[in-house]
């Protein structure tokens, strides 16, 4: 086997790309010098500034190995996570400055580890299966790892050798050990914890020259390639790089597949683990950043929404594909966090970035297939417009992505202005904050967050997809039935068979430019293929506050009752309820001086809930949103047709006020022979129909005559003038 | 009389400013040639860039002056304002490049409101005695003239004779006679749509050479005195600058105030009007930036959320302050508004900022006194810190302020990391939105937004102060009755007598630095003296997501009842109360990643109720926030004590969480022979007295033992470490 030295061919290259730099330097190999220094590029410099603020603080302090006791966010889960970071920039530290109490420090942690972990059994705050050793579960002891090994390897060389026999034994082979062998069905799941603990193991491997570590790692416990890292990277991932679980996650497991690829790359390069399934780890990367808005995730699933791209996980994961590719566009990425790591791959995107060679970022629209061989279902991304205050509809038809994933197939979410518009709630959780059930995922995230009527997706019945059952949510997935990113005229149109036994629903999202009116303007058009009587939910979890009711409601001013006993309808305040005569209803809020009108057909007998999330929330766990929900009570199929149009400008600083009111004055819901046509009319007397044949060959025409209107047109979808009325 | 030539005196003077630019320029009287123009400062020369737009805009859609029949934010209201901004600003246009065809524009709009104007009775649409002609109500009509005139003064010398008379006649004398003859009441009164009116007619005097015109405005209509601009001046403003109105009206006030002072200023510059009354306008203008936080007013009264210093409004003052004195703090202003306005003073304001000779504007702790002679009441302002994330507490001691005035005696506001954190409601309205009433202020405005309860101020027997009597309360003003600024210890402290027959309230706001504690931390003390039994009722209007309760609560999960029937208790939707047991209760929020804990000391009665507006509101009209209240139902009076603690941080983005739990452990509060001693012991067993004694000599010493606890101090109050419990 080849001699490992990861982490000394770091430092050589380091030197390397240091003695590159237009400053005074001494001899390329050597440990950098101060001089060295005092021409960083800033980024790099900042970075290294707020690691020596950081370890410096921890020097200070002295070594503090607590005994394990406290859940996420007490007391010992924060101070081991404090300690990691301490052992991974003290290494890097000591790496670059070549100052040896980095080193010395790193060191005594490690020996107070040493001795505290042969002591350790199930953490006492263990709440699941998955218990940790040094944290309350399994997965926060890979993330220990992953840290640790590297900002070991970055000392270890220097170590006397009883030193270094002591935490190689105790310390590093203990933990290699427990993640793979007394916790094996956590290192052979294919899931993102099992890519931390394979990273930690197998980049241990590589540190201790352990073939059998390394091998585990990238093999699975078995070594017959059935799990393992490798196996992960082929599993976890779509063709088109998307993750299962979401972008939330997405963004997590990005981190461990780029740390120990890089490793792999630098041991074994014979692997070509960057080229491997059409380069996979690459496209991912850049497949995470596409899963944003305004450096946001999209956050569907079990997501805190206050995640942005500017997170530890990804600043490596950035640098390691600069390395790899020298894209420029991810020089914008890393300027967006402004923030990048210590390393050689690091030091040269911050000097590329000084250098202005950052290009932007290529958004876009795009159809993310998900599932290993790319047929379970897809992520569709609609977007129009550029920078931050661009249009973005994503269309959520992908499979449930196991225990994170929500009950919300075909589900959508729509950006504009900056803005989540029509919104996804998320998780329900309070990340690291005691007092919030230990900073775990709250009881509110099954009985809400997770249900379906929690999302902008259709509910039959008022029990969610799959009636909650996630075993059977993820053995069906949604198929993508059509996709275009056509300028003027994008489309996604999925379907789900199997969420509901009486139920087979379809979901086209049309966002078209309509002569007349502003831009963006949405069509959705959902329908089920169902034989017996149902109650059919719609609802539209926006943001805004309401400006204008187009129908009469009966409000429940004085005493809001909630909507219904399970199923997430408990935790649902009602407002209001009408039932818009024949026609359409529509209503209007207004976001950060914009106005947005979300209107429906109705034959006359659709009932409009207007409601919030809150009820039965005895802690305050959740957030209040408002939700509209249109209901049909049908025997057999329902359909759906609704638009949301923005409009207009509200400006507070200039007191100037335009087109408050929707620009439509009419919209008509006709469904012919398969074909959806929906028809316009605008204030100024414009008419125009927005039609979908349902039918994916581009080639073929179509037509419908409605009324005095005779509408042709050619394949999927069309935005189709008509004359005005009376004309 | 003087010639008066102000506008022809504006041109002189702008051609001078434009001739000491570096840019090559000809003779300094010539209209600037298009060379001038090449090398203005950036703010101005945007500024120039906006008006040729909107102009040219204009320009191309003609000459629209409709019949008026809309109210506000409708289309003939909003074509009426862009008509005088187009006069304004094409007047300012012709006077800066020479292009005739701006005057042009500008006469020909003139001449269509000459037909106009004669045809016109009360508006239609009229819904107060105020009416209006262009207008639906009389002030919009003021400042179509404050407007109007200032363009018609940059074009009137190069019209023909003929053009000139008429529109004299038909426009500006009309428009004159109406706001101080036909609309008499509104001219004569001491307030701010007076001045509009006032300033409108007194600038038209100027232009048209028209003395009794001139000395109407001044003096008023009777020409006494007793009413008019100047009297206004004396009228309006505390001899701290402050507006009786509040913060929002101040800004709309002062244009008109610093528009007409800077037309009295060049015609008539022996009144030396900028200087009268210790140069109280000036002042005002500085006042008016120091009642604002990151650039927001103070929402107190009737007031829009979303107004700031970027405001059309004061784009004037600022420049025509600078004018008058070159405080380089203003430059900081004008910098952070990113405007400025097309007049000389505009365009040296811009050279200078251009020069760097901006200075940051001084915002600082000040009390500002209310009333003509300073005696009725006062809004104290104590900040703590620099920069958009500094800590303001704004007490509200002050009077009444009329229509638009709150019945909020005594409340008080907490900014704090850039966020209100303890907020006022403002104003329950969507300004200019036709959906929203027309624009007008909302039913909820009076039946929430003006209400005791909606604010965060004492209230007796679930009545609002004064029984929501505007005129009794105009007639009872607080009393300041101490205030410091001093570094680590501020205080405000002021009483009401009147706003109930049976309860004189004071209330004293503490913050101070408390060794142990996070800045800011905030003691508020609120006492009432009454004789009868009464139910009390203290509400904290705040803003986050409740993280913690620390004490038992009944919730009304799945029924929310409402608390009241009036007063403003019919909005308010009851979460969950609770009678925490004896010592203290507390309650933790999170906003923006700083925790905030509201911590009482109670007895075991007080009453917590958790609740938020929204109640009662078929039309969605108000915005649904969290309010607690705390209630105490006593035989005659009442005292409260509470604190306000920040603390900790939460990062989403490195999933950092830090102190999210109170360093406070116990608060304990004692009412020792008129004094308040509130004692807190942290989590860490350190103590500390807040004390007061009500007593403003400086000087006077005094002394308290309780329990253990012998505390000593000097003056109105201390914060006074004690020992450890047990030592």
């Amino acid at each position: 086997m080849r001699r490992p030295l990861p982490f000394r061919l770091a430092v050589a290259a380091a030197a390397a790309v240091l003695a590159a730099s237009p400053a005074p330097s001494t001899a390329a190999t050597s440990a950098p010098s101060p001089a060295n220094l005092s021409n960083l590029p800033p980024l790099y410099a900042a970075e290294l500034e707020n690691a020596r603020s950081f370890v410096e603080g921890m020097l200070q302090a002295g070594v503090v190995v607590p005994v394990p006791t406290d859940p996420g966010g007490g007391y010992t889960h924060e101070q081991h996570k404090r300690n990691y970071r301490a052992i991974y920039l003290g290494g890097q530290l000591y790496r670059i400055t070549g100052e040896k109490r980095y080193a010395d420090y790193v060191r005594d942690v490690l020996l107070a580890y040493a001795e505290l972990y042969p002591t350790l059994g199930d953490h006492p705050a263990a709440s699941n299966q998955y218990t940790g050793r040094l944290f309350w579960q399994v997965l926060n002891d890979a993330v220990w790892l992953v840290n640790a090994v590297q900002g070991y390897g970055d000392v270890r060389d220097g170590l006397t050798i009883a030193d270094r026999e002591k935490i190689d034994a105790q310390v590093f082979r203990r933990a290699a050990h427990f993640l793979s062998v007394d916790s094996q069905a956590t290192f052979d799941r294919i899931h993102n914890h099992a890519t931390w603990a394979t990273a930690g193991v197998g980049m241990t491997g590589y540190l201790l020259d352990d073939k059998n570590l390394v091998d585990r790692a990238l093999l699975g416990s078995d070594m017959s390639g059935k799990s393992g890292f490798l196996r992960q990277t082929e599993e976890l991932f779509s063709p088109d790089g998307y993750y299962a679980e979401g972008p939330y996650y997405q963004r997590y497991a990005l981190m461990p597949f780029m740390v120990f690829a890089d490793a792999i790359q630098r041991n074994d390069p014979d692997r070509r683990i960057f080229e491997r399934r059409d380069g996979i780890l690459l496209k991912a990367l850049r497949t995470t950043v596409q899963l944003t808005y305004d450096g946001y995730f999209f956050p569907f699933n079990d997501a805190m929404k206050d995640k942005s791209l500017k997170t530890e996980e990804l600043y490596q994961g950035v640098a390691i594909a600069y390395g790899q590719t020298r894209d420029p566009a991810l020089l914008s990425v890393a300027r967006g966090q402004g923030r990048t790591v210590l390393t050689p791959d690091g030091l040269m995107l911050a000097r590329d970035l000084a250098a202005g060679k950052a290009e932007p970022f290529p958004f876009r629209s795009m159809l993310l297939r998900d599932g290993p061989q790319g047929d379970l279902g897809a992520v569709a991304i609609l977007r129009r417009g550029e920078g931050p205050r661009h249009t973005a509809l994503v269309a959520k038809n992908s499979s449930q992505g196991m225990g994170h994933g929500h009950f919300d197939k075909l589900s959508w979410q729509l950006y504009d202005n900056g803005h989540e518009i029509v919104r996804d709630y998320g998780a329900a959780r309070f990340l690291n904050i005691e007092a919030k059930q230990g900073g775990r995922y709250l009881p509110e995230n099954e009985s809400w967050a997770k249900q379906t009527v929690a999302h902008n997706a259709l509910v039959v019945d008022q029990r969610s997809h799959f009636d909650g059952d996630v075993k059977l949510a993820d053995s069906i997935a949604p198929q993508q039935l059509y996709f275009s990113a056509a300028p003027g005229l994008q489309v996604s149109s999925g379907r789900v068979t199997g969420a509901y036994p009486d139920a087979t629903i379809t979901r086209t999202l049309v966002m078209a430019d309509i002569p007349g009116l502003e831009e963006p303007t949405v069509i959705d058009l959902v329908s089920s293929d169902s034989r017996s009587a149902h109650t059919y939910d719609l609802p539209l979890h926006y943001q805004g506050h309401l400006m204008e009711i187009g129908f009469p409601v009966a409000s429940n001013a004085a005493n809001r009752p909630v909507l219904g006993k399970d199923h997430g309808y408990q935790h649902i305040w009602v407002d209001a309820t009408a039932t818009p005569a024949v026609g359409d209803g529509a209503l209007t809020w207004l976001l950060d001086g914009r106005f947005y009108t979300y209107r429906f057909a109705t034959d006359g007998r659709t009932k409009a809930i207007l409601a919030e999330s809150g009820a039965n929330d005895p802690e305050f766990n959740l957030r209040r949103e408002p939700v509209v929900i249109l209901r049909q009570e049908k025997s057999g199929g329902a359909s759906f047709a609704t638009m949301l149009e923005s409009h207009g400008r509200y400006d507070g600083a200039s007191e100037q006020t335009v087109a408050s009111r929707s620009r439509v004055s009419t919209m008509r819901h006709d469904r012919v022979s398969g074909m959806d046509v929906v028809r316009l009319t605008l204030n100024d007397g414009r008419r125009a129909a927005v039609v979908v044949s349902h039918d994916t060959d581009p080639a073929k025409g179509h037509r419908t005559k409605l009324g005095k209107d005779t509408i042709e047109w050619t394949g999927f979808a069309a935005v189709i003038p008509l004359a005005p009325e009376g004309k």
